[in-house]
């Protein structure tokens, strides 16, 4: 192999994680627009926030492409592969984080009128908050190669699933309250399930990232695992 | 390349290919499971259910590695290429129905002793049995490499979605009548979810089994895009 194709090869990986770290950036940004529109009633941003999903599942297929490209043409080993498949899963999280950053915005079109929302709303912003910090963090730790830095974000998902749980049992509250909030709830309760879910693909990212280092999967089990199996029934269920 | 190599290569593509018809007989069976524990409030089949998810996990690790090391060791092209990384995408697909679908036998368990849950837990069945066969269909698609069939498929989720819609609804009037409905409607609302969004998985594979046999990503926008992005507030949002 002369240096002419090693260099590109390496020029290649370069591309993949500057458009893994774009399409990151994206989605953080989504994110926080999607929950500011929730808070504030802005349509208007809800509507660009919809909208700019789409880049997110275009640069999903250009990493795809260029990631399957690399493979068939260079056909890499070891490492070199680990880059790539890394690449794969970490853009197929970002694209889902995406679409559950989108479906808020669309709650926000939705509850739009509905001013007894608002402090129910302020929940889900801390909630969002720590989720965007979470997703930071672990894009940090995949620019940095840092797999300290990502078993940080895995060990504070917690955090969001105790926030998740709080705010679930607030919610449930307004409803039994009055059957007038029992709509706006019911959105902000999904809203809350999918920052929550945010929370559980960053995770998954921190895990890439340790595979990405050691080359071995992450065997631990997670540490929110049935947390709320046996709960009574006004608690949430974690999906995992 | 020898014979011999040839062979070999093709008994792991085989060993790839039943490993996934595997775990998606799994995954058919955890979300009917899960489905008649949260039908017949049976809490042992519940948690059957729960621990039988853990096999489903151990077959995606498992496909993943033997991909990857395939990939590695015989460096595939083309349509090969394309065989081991749809297995990826597809054993991911039925990974997460398998968690969704346990997520489900995990609210049977909290909702157990609430009998006013029966009524309306017929729609989650019938929901639930859709899904089945989505799930079935698009499974034999890939064993037959049947592209119209996986197609059928693909277009066929807007009926999922119809009848999400109609349980959210359904679900939002029981609240409303009576506070008690409140946490057990909520649980069931959150399973309806999870069943929609098993369908959207299935619809995933049915997207995977197009670009495995054409070689192009299918470009075409989902039958529900944005269905319900302008809806009133009582209507169900999609997550796509």
């Amino acid at each position: 192999m002369t240096e002419h194709i090693v260099t590109s090869y390496d020029d290649e990986l370069k591309a993949l994680a500057i458009m893994i770290t774009r399409m990151g950036g994206h989605a953080e940004k989504v994110l926080t627009d999607a929950t500011q529109a929730l808070n504030r009633h802005d349509e208007e941003l809800a509507m660009r926030t919809i909208n700019a999903d789409e880049e997110i599942d275009r640069l999903e297929h250009e990493i795809e492409e260029l990631a399957i490209l690399m493979i068939a043409k260079r056909q890499p080993m070891a490492a070199d592969l680990r880059e790539v498949i890394a690449a794969i899963k970490i853009s197929s999280d970002l694209e889902r984080i995406g679409d559950l950053a989108k479906n808020i915005a669309k709650r926000a079109v939705a509850i739009q009128s509905e001013t007894g929302a608002v402090k129910a709303a302020l929940g889900i912003d801390r909630m969002s908050r720590i989720a965007s910090r979470q997703l930071k963090d672990v894009l940090d730790s995949y620019t940095q190669r840092d797999v300290d830095k990502a078993m940080d974000v895995w060990h504070r998902d917690s955090e969001l699933d105790a926030m998740y749980t709080s705010i679930f049992r607030e919610l449930l509250t307004y409803m039994m309250e009055d059957t007038r909030n029992i709509t706006f709830s019911t959105h902000l309760l999904f809203a809350a399930k999918n920052i929550e879910r945010i929370g559980d693909h960053a995770t998954n990212i921190a895990e890439t990232i340790y595979y990405l280092s050691t080359g071995a999967p992450l065997r631990e089990a997670r540490p929110k695992k049935d947390a709320s199996s046996f709960t009574p029934a006004d608690y949430p269920q974690t999906d995992d």
